[in-house]
């Protein structure tokens, strides 16, 4: 079970949300009930989110990074998915030219520019009308990890995205990235971000980054990156693979009048969105142990299984052409059969029959026709976020296939 | 304060949620933390929703109705207002004739009926591209109300309703009411309810019932009426005015390929629903505890404040030309003031500034031109889930200045 996207079951992370759990059950507790949990169960919140909740993220970006938001910088979501789902429509669709003198001037359809795929496969159906997405094809180097060989870095391929015509001729809403990306576990460099950000301040265009599996919770990222924010930017945070996916909450940063956009989405959709996964982490982020808890447990926890699920993989391919992407971050590693004789979506298929399920790489390339793109059918996506056993165990059968396919294929 | 929708707070309700949340921290305390808080917290349900309080809520339904229901007759959504946001735009807007020979058919404009308006103001904005209603107003009769005078009832317009081009010419996607209504109080009776079913039939469309404030709970419901269902039916259910609107949960009851058709709307725009409302609930709707919450605490409370609220108000204007909609359920009345000088949305600006909040008729017209019924200028919408002081000044404040209103008139 490699698949899906649940974060892993880490004791020392369910103890203190349980705590908080308890906690939030009797606080206030005067004879009448009237503790925290009651006072989040029991009433609406705005259509902007949590306001406790807000305040408590407007402290703590503020402690950590020279951002100086405001409550109005900040909405929350259903999840990171429901971001998106805003975000996407808001920016992308056909949009009507408000400043034409023409009555009957046509309107521009616009799209979110993903500038490196593979990108996650949840961005794909988010448009309520048709799929609006301009992506760019990777730059692929082969890099060292940890000193050894057979592992590749996507990068961004600046020249294709710059000479875009969708980009040039004004049919970009905005540019969009997962940092760590799902599916791959590439974290963009600094460099690249401030590129992009350049790129997006010059064609007056935001820039969303997905950071639900980076900094500064979960923080699974392993490389050397920072996190910037200015009104250009629209970051958008979860608490899901911090280990409260349950719970559904999405946390936008933003320039105000994007947040009284999403409050507005907010409204319309969903009336407000929900509290209960507020109310757990507001005092979590008001004393920093959601940070401590994502440096000291999660990362580590993740680091460590990353490193198994590599060791497993290279005992059991390294004679065969994987190679995997580095390792950057996330939950997921990313594994390339170079010319694998079938495509990853049947090895998807023979990899089932055994009991073991990963997510073939056909699926991460929102906007791009794949049909002549071999490489976008010889990668697949395996979760790390298994236990140590199962991650055993699939690894062996991801082994037994894919050997057996390439020393079939040799015959 | 007697604008808003929350529910009142009422202790018992809030002291069985409390038990219940208490208990959910410490089941299956073995050592690791594994209760079942921390499984709904800590895990995803699928985009149908939580797989446990579905089964609990199919047992529930099978036992107090015959319907026969099954998993795959029920998703939950995040509250109510995102149900209908999925429906409204599943049955409303442009359709395309899949049985069209001609390519170059155009499409169909499908708008959702409200076969009684005032209705729910949040219907209003939830089409993702313009407004998708057809509206019908409603017949007036004078009523009485526990032997009193200076009541009155909405009943469908049946015979507007049929004659409407749009039903008949095939531009009707989904007829859908909200009973008890809000913001009026009305009842539909199970005679009108009947007829529309036998309407919504003929036509092939689903007949879609928001019981947000109906039966089985919260059960906000005086007068006698029944709820049926069957496969042309789309029941709306939420857990908000049971006292957890910070839940955001919303259980829909229908046919399988509307449930299969919104849990893929689940998937696009929240990734999966909120999963603790349902944790919550799961126990007291297995053991029918939300059944006798609703009719031993809920329903008497409200009857209580309506009962408090209408002697007041008669006391306040016994002498002028008030009139109340016949108090049937939910948590408001629903005020006529005939031949008010001005337009409610001026009583409201007027109101505002003594410190008591309503909300004025003219919004809960969706579908409807309002600028030509004077009917929709007359009417106010006042909460009556405040505790009793609250009423009793708010009340006192619209004594004081309507009283002035139709006096000056006089002179």
């Amino acid at each position: 079970m490699l698949g899906g996207g649940n974060p892993a079951k880490i004791d020392a992370v369910n103890e203190l949300f349980l705590e908080t759990y308890k906690v939030l059950g009797v606080d206030n507790d005067t004879g009448v009930p009237n503790s925290s949990a009651i006072t989040s169960m029991a009433n609406y919140s705005n259509p902007q989110g949590d306001a406790g909740f807000i305040d408590a993220l407007v402290g703590f970006f503020n402690r950590h990074y020279d951002w100086n938001l405001t409550s109005e910088n900040i909405a929350l979501t259903n999840g990171s998915q429901n971001a998106f789902f805003y975000l996407f429509n808001l920016f992308g669709g056909a949009f009507v030219d408000e400043n034409s003198q023409d009555e009957n001037s046509e309107s521009v359809d616009k799209s979110i520019l993903l500038p490196l795929t593979p990108e996650y496969i949840g961005y794909s159906d988010v448009h309520v009308e048709g799929q609006h997405f301009t992506a760019v094809l990777p730059h692929i180097d082969e890099v060292t990890h940890d000193g050894e060989e057979g592992f590749f870095k996507y990068r961004v391929d600046f020249e294709a995205l710059e000479n875009l015509p969708a980009l040039k001729e004004g049919r970009i809403g905005a540019i969009c990235c997962s940092r760590p990306t799902n599916p791959t576990g590439n974290v963009l460099t600094d460099d690249e971000m401030a590129h992009l950000a350049e790129i997006a301040k010059r064609y007056d265009i935001p820039l969303i980054i997905d950071n639900a599996y980076g900094m500064p919770f979960p923080n699974i990222i392993y490389s050397d990156a920072h996190l910037n924010w200015d009104n250009n930017t629209i970051l958008c945070f979860s608490l899901s693979k911090i280990g409260l996916p349950g719970m559904r909450t999405g946390i936008i940063v933003a320039d105000a009048k994007v947040i009284e956009a999403v409050s507005a989405m907010n409204a319309v959709v969903n009336l407000a969105p929900t509290r209960f996964g507020a109310a757990i982490a507001t005092p979590l982020v008001e004393n920093d142990r959601i940070k401590q808890l994502s440096d000291n447990d999660i990362k580590p926890f993740y680091q460590k299984q990353s490193t198994l699920a590599v060791k497993l993989l290279k005992e059991a391919l390294g004679d065969y052409p994987l190679v995997i992407h580095k390792p950057e971050g996330a939950i997921f590693l990313w594994l390339w059969f170079k010319d694998l004789p079938i495509s990853t979506l049947d090895l998807y298929e023979r990899l089932k029959e055994k009991g073991t399920l990963i997510v073939p790489s056909e699926y991460f390339f929102p906007g791009v026709d794949v049909s002549d793109y071999q490489h976008a059918h010889e990668c697949i996506r395996m979760s790390i976020a298994a236990d140590e056993q199962t991650l055993t165990d699939g690894i062996k059968a991801i082994g037994e296939v894919v050997r057996e396919l390439y020393d079939e294929a040799k015959k």
